[in-house]
């Protein structure tokens, strides 16, 4: 026999929305402390993610997807670099094995400042990870984490993972940022606003002709329990009550009009619809296709 | 930008049970005929489909299994090879890019012998695709195929495709055919009988330590329809009341004692769980997971 490989394979997985190549590549994955989860009983939350056939404590897929449209190549997150361990770290590997260098980046597309999101855009050196990138978010996010008495107030562990974090990840493309309020920014890219999770949190909505894909950021961290239960909050959203309610306005529209999402924390390779399910909802990941 | 691939990445995904590998690789796809279909309304197919958020007409997947045990490597099933048109086929391709060569597997073990299963042992030259191989099988299977009385009586699509196919396919391995009837059949792997999709139809329960996975051949081939309709047999069941009788009873086994199971026909990477739901049963997919 052949020796028996150690490694799982690259977490590479294409899709095309109409002309448009999105490519879903994963960063890793965390285990969550299931203490951050608000709404939600302890016992619940073991019960959900064993109808789920899930772990507890419960693991959390991390994704970025690449967009390539019209010539141009663009990066909807970055994962979480060398700073959350060895779990994690692993997107730009990725992105080599799909055939794409750092420095193929024209935009990296943020749909908000957490370190498993934004973390990636510094190398250990301190210099740019993706050197020809503009960096793309929404105003309302760069604002909040360069509110001097907001970090202040902060305790400490957010003041130092989640305000410096966000201030240091941008600092090597101060000179190239591009904050946005919504609308078109990239050939094919919609931004979404969706506040709550954090003030600028962004969707981007993927779409050539009649096929879209709706890029939902953080409306789910952990899927089973989120869809099930649309109240369940993080103590880490910085407006946890509007989170609850753009979550379930999105659900809505999501099931309603049987829109094809893409999540940072949706199961690799990350495309999924949603179903309704007694009072919730309930994930239907997409089938992996061979073709493409 | 680099320029943008035209292809999916390989269809190779790997899991551990215990200290075995296993490696599921993809064959490919094909668009079945929903006329096959027996015990459901055509309407009923298509609600169900779209329920799932899957194209009509059904979309199957078909898909292998490597085991790497004890220094040891065998092929649960072979695909379609180049019979099936040039959506199926590419298994050999996906265990090269594995890392494994068709030299390396040293035994062939087979579900049944159905042209997406075993059409894949044939080179178009005429010669064997695996060398080295011995051919593992269920006695009853090569029995069925072989009688001549059956073949005679069949009618001229099933003799061509099946049971013509299944004598050509198995000639090149007559000098290391292994029919067995149950039991340990290769390190770390048991043979488990689930007759009546075929008289011979085998599951390979893949076991070290408390971990396992039972790879259940073809007990379903359009998993939205039949999980929740166990009923629902196809028109090439050999005795479809055998077929969905045993389909119960595995469910049954499946959803109580949560086991994992791997399908040739679940979609890729074709690891799942069994749910109970409503009358029937739901598949639940297991998530990829980024490390091994």
């Amino acid at each position: 026999m052949t020796s028996a490989p150690t490694g799982q394979v690259p977490g590479v997985y294409r899709r095309r929305i109409g002309d448009i190549l999105v490519t879903a590549l994963c960063d890793g994955y965390l285990d969550a402390d299931p203490s951050v989860l608000r709404n939600i009983a302890p016992d619940q939350v073991q019960a959900v993610l064993r109808e789920g056939f899930r772990p507890f404590p419960p693991r959390i897929a991390v994704n970025a997807f690449l967009v390539q449209a019209k010539g141009r190549t663009a990066l909807i997150e970055t994962g979480s670099g060398d700073t959350m361990g060895p779990t994690l770290g692993h997107l730009v590997a990725n992105m080599r094995a799909a055939g794409v260098a750092p420095e193929h980046v024209e935009a990296v597309l943020l749909t908000h400042m957490h370190p498993d999101h934004s973390n990636g855009l510094r190398a250990p050196g301190g210099g740019r990870v993706f050197p020809n990138a503009e960096l793309v978010f929404h105003e309302a996010e760069w604002r909040h984490w360069q509110d001097d008495a907001a970090m202040a107030a902060a305790p400490e562990r957010k003041r130092v993972r989640y305000f410096q974090a966000a201030r240091h990840q941008v600092e090597p493309y101060l000179n190239q940022l591009r904050p946005i309020t919504g609308g078109a920014v990239f050939p094919g890219v919609t931004a979404v606003p969706i506040p709550g999770h954090t003030p600028g949190h962004t969707a981007f909505l993927v779409a050539d002709g009649p096929d879209s894909l709706l890029i939902w950021g953080d409306t789910v961290h952990i899927p089973e329990i989120q869809t099930r239960h649309p109240e369940v909050t993080l103590d880490f959203d910085t407006d946890p009550d509007a989170a609850a309610a753009t979550r379930r306005r999105l659900f809505d529209q999501v099931a309603t009009d049987r829109m094809l999402v893409g999540g940072m924390h949706i199961h690799f390779p990350a495309f999924a619809h949603l179903a309704r399910h007694g009072e919730g909802y309930a994930l239907v990941p997409e089938a992996w296709s061979p073709a493409m």
